[in-house]
C-alpha cells in the first residue's frame, strides 16, 4: 500500500503549477529582508505543534529556490518560530501511515530519485547565504534535523528546548540527522547515546557538546549576540561567505547518495513494517492526530516513550 | 622469529573444533539476558590486571558469534569487569615476543588476511545490538581499544579509571584507537597529546572532551543511568537499533582495510623491531609478567613509563 | 594582472640557490635543539606584528627540509614566538595585491601546482616529529592555520591570545583553517560561526571547544606542562611517533588536493576580485602597511573589520 501510494504521489506532481513558485504556497513562513539578512519565522496554522507537514515542506521548498537564486540581496538568513513551545516538532507522521494522501509529491521533481523531505534538507545545506536558527523550543526528528541542516543553531536556556531525533523509538533510523551528530557535531559515542534512547536534550548540555552553537540564559541575549552576528556577516563578499560554506560541507556532511538510500530505506522498507505501523498509529491516536498535549510535548522526557502509553 | 609464529598459528587453527562455539571457551566471560539486555561481566581468572590474552580474546569471539545470530532476544549488551582496579588492562604484551606459542590464530581464519584482534574491535562494532561499557577500574592500549569499539561508554569518577593509549611508548601506534578518537570521539589535537604522550586521562577530563559519554561520582548514580538506558533501548525494535547503528557508523570508522594494514604493520614490523622488542621484554620483566603491582598500575601517570623503569 | 605576477615569480626561482638550504635564509626562526627537543622561536625582525611574509615562509621551508632529513636527532619541535603581541599574525597581505614582487616562487618547485603557501602547512602535517605550538599570543588568516598545521597547540588565557580565521571578511575563505577545523576540531557549527564572522576567540573558550588542546593562567604552567610533554614525548622511539601520526593524520585531514585547488581558487579567482581587492587594500593602508597599531591589533572584536573602517 505504501509503494502504491509513493506512485499516486508521482502522478500527483504533474498538475502542479511551475510558474513563480513552484509549488502552492500556504503562508507558513513569514520573510522579512532588511539590509542583507531575511528574518523567516515558521508558524505552521494548521498546526499547534508547528508540525512539517506539507504545508511546511511547500513553503521551504519555495524558500529554497527564492534564496538559491537571489545570494547577493540576501546573504544571510535567520530562522526562528512563532510557536512558544516549539521550533518545528517532527515530521507529519501521517506520512509514513497508509492512505495518506500528500498534495505533494514524496520525490524530488529534479531528482526522482530523492526523497522531497531528503532535498529540503540536502539544499538547505546548499544554500549560498549564511543560515541560522534561534531556537526556543523542542525540535525532534525531522524538526531536529532541520536545525542541523542550518549553519548555526543558537538556543535559549529554557525548559521548553528540547531536542531530539527519536526515529529509534519507531523502528527506523534518524537518517542525516544522526549522522550529522556523529560525524561533526557530538561525535560516535554521545550520536549512539542519543539517537539510540530517543532523549532529549536541553540547551545548556547541547551547547557544552556542541549540538548547538551557544545556549543564552535570557531571550535579550539569545537575540542580540544573532543579530550582531548577522549584521556582521552580512556586511561581508557573498563571494567569501559561500567559499567558507563550500569548503566546510566538503569536510563536514555525508555523502547525498548515502542520505537518499538511508532515506528511501526507511520510506520503502522500515516504516511500512508491521511493528513500525503499529507504534506510528499509537503515537499519532495517543496524541489526537499530533495536536498540543502532554505526550507530544513530553516525549523523550524518560518516561514518555511510544512503548510507554 | 615472529614470521615463523604466524605460520605456526595458522597451522594451529585447522585443530580447532568448529562445532557449538567456534574456540573453546575459558569462562572469562560471565553472562546473563533478561528483558533484551544481556550483562556481560569480563573476569580474567587467569591474570591478576583482567589481562586481554587469548582466553579472553576466544571467549569474545564466541560471545560475538552468539550476538550475531541473536539479534532479536538481545538487543543491548552491557561490559562491566569482576577486577575492582581494571576493566581491562591490555593486550597481554607476550603476543608480541618470540617464543609466545599462541593457542588461538593470530589471524582470523574467515579472513586470514584481519589480525584476530582486529577482527575482535571490528566485529564488535558492526553488532546488530546497542553495546554500552560501564567503566570503574582502567584500560589502556587494546584494553581502551575496546571501549572505543563499544558505541558507548560510562565511567566512574574513581582514581582507579585511567584510560590511555600507550603505544607509542613502546614504539609502534594505537591503530584503530588513536583514529577513533581522532575522527569521531575528542579531535585531531587531543589525540595527538594523548596517542603521543602515553598520559592517562581520567573519567572528569574523558567526560569533558568526549572520550567517554559521561562521568558519575557514585557507582549507583553511574547503574543507575545507564540501567534506565538500556531499559529504554531494549524496548525498541531491533531494526531500528541496527539501522540507527549502520547510519553512524558508516561516518565514524576508519575503512576495515586501513585498520588492517596498520595493525598487520604492527604486528609484522614495527613491534619486531629491536627497539620495540626491548621495550617490551623490560615492561614484562618490570611487571611479573603482567602481574598486579605499581608498575602496571601507575604505567602514564607522568613519571612511570618503560623509558623510565 | 594577477596571473602575470604568477609566471614573474616562477622564472624567479630558477636564480635560487639550491645549495645546503634551498632557500636564502633571513633569521626569523632561532633554533636551538637539546635532547631530542627543537626549540624554534619565530620572529620575525622585518616586521613588528610577526607577519608571515617571505621571510618567515622561506625560513619555515628551510626548517622542513632540514626536520624532514633529521628525524631521530629531534623528535618533539616546539614553535613559541618572540613578539608579546602575536605568535605569528597573518600572511603578509602584499601577496594578493598587485606589483607585488614576490622574492620567493608562489608555488612549489618541486609541486608546481602547489601554492608556497599550501606546501608549508602541508609538508608541517607530514612532519617526523611531533610538533606543539606554545601560544602567548594572536594568530589570524594563515597565522591561526600555521597553528592548526601543528600537532597540538597550547595556549596562555591572555587578552593577546585571539585566534581567528577572518578570511570571509575580505571575500575569500579560509581553506585548509576552516576545514581541519569543522573535519576535526571543533565540528561543524562551530567552524561556521567563526569563519563566517571572522570573531576572534580567547584561549579559554578555545580550550573548551578544542581549537587548542589547553589554555594555562600562568606563563610557567604553560612551560611546565608543554616541557615535561615534551620531554616525554623525546624519550619514545621515532618509529612509534612516525606511525602515530600516519594514523591521525589519515582520518582527520583534508585530501591535499583538496586543499590546493581551494588555495589557487582564492589566489586565482577570489582574491584578484575588485570587491576583495578594494578591502585588502583599505586594511593595508588603514594598519600602515600591517605594523602594529589598534587596527591590525583589535582585528575580529566585534567592531573592528575592514567594512568598518
Amino acid at each position: 500500500m505504501f509503494r502504491q501510494l509513493l506512485r499516486l504521489a508521482s502522478v500527483a506532481l504533474l498538475s502542479l503549477s511551475t510558474t513563480a513558485a513552484r509549488y502552492p504556497s500556504f503562508g507558513t513562513l513569514t520573510t522579512n529582508t532588511s539590509a542583507g539578512i531575511m528574518n523567516v519565522v515558521i508558524n505552521n496554522t494548521f498546526s499547534t505543534i508547528n508540525v512539517i507537514d506539507f504545508h511546511v515542506l511547500a513553503d521551504l521548498a519555495n524558500l529554497i529556490e527564492e534564496l538559491q537564486r537571489n545570494d547577493t540581496d540576501v546573504r544571510v538568513v535567520l530562522f526562528s518560530s512563532a510557536n512558544t513551545e516549539y521550533f518545528t516538532s517532527h515530521l507529519d507522521l501521517n506520512f509514513f501511515l497508509p492512505g495518506y494522501q500528500s498534495p505533494l509529491p514524496l520525490f524530488d521533481p529534479e531528482n526522482p530519485q530523492r526523497p522531497f523531505p531528503v532535498s529540503i534538507l540536502y539544499n538547505i545545506t546548499q544554500l549560498p547565504q549564511a543560515t541560522i536558527a534561534i531556537v526556543e523550543g523542542r525540535a525532534r526528528d525531522f524538526g531536529n534535523e532541520l536545525l542541523l541542516a542550518f549553519d548555526m543553531r543558537f538556543a535559549l536556556n529554557s525548559p521548553s528546548v528540547q531536542l531530539s531525533q527519536f526515529e529509534t523509538s519507531f523502528g527506523f533510523n534518524p537518517a542525516g540527522g544522526s549522522q550529522i551528530l556523529a560525524q561533526s557535531l557530538i561525535g560516535r559515542g554521545r550520536a549512539f547515546e542519543y539517537s539510540f534512547s530517543a532523549y532529549n536534550i536541553d540547551a545548556v548540555t547541547a551547547a557544552q557538546i556542541g549540538w548547538v552553537n551557544r545556549a543564552f540564559d535570557t531571550k535579550s541575549e539569545l537575540y542580540g549576540y544573532v543579530q550582531a552576528l548577522a549584521e556582521r556577516i552580512a556586511l561581508f563578499p557573498p563571494a567569501g561567505i559561500q567559499a567558507t560554506k563550500k569548503g566546510i560541507n566538503a569536510v563536514s556532511l555525508i555523502p547525498v547518495d548515502a542520505w537518499i538510500q538511508q532515506a528511501r530505506n526507511i520510506l520503502e522498507v522500515l516504516a511500512p513494517s508491521p511493528v513500525s505501523q503499529a507504534l506510528l498509529k499509537k503515537f499519532v491516536q495517543a496524541t489526537n492526530n499530533q495536536t498540543i498535549g502532554p505526550v507530544d510535548l513530553n516525549y523523550g522526557d524518560g518516561n514518555d516513550i511510544v512503548q510507554l502509553l
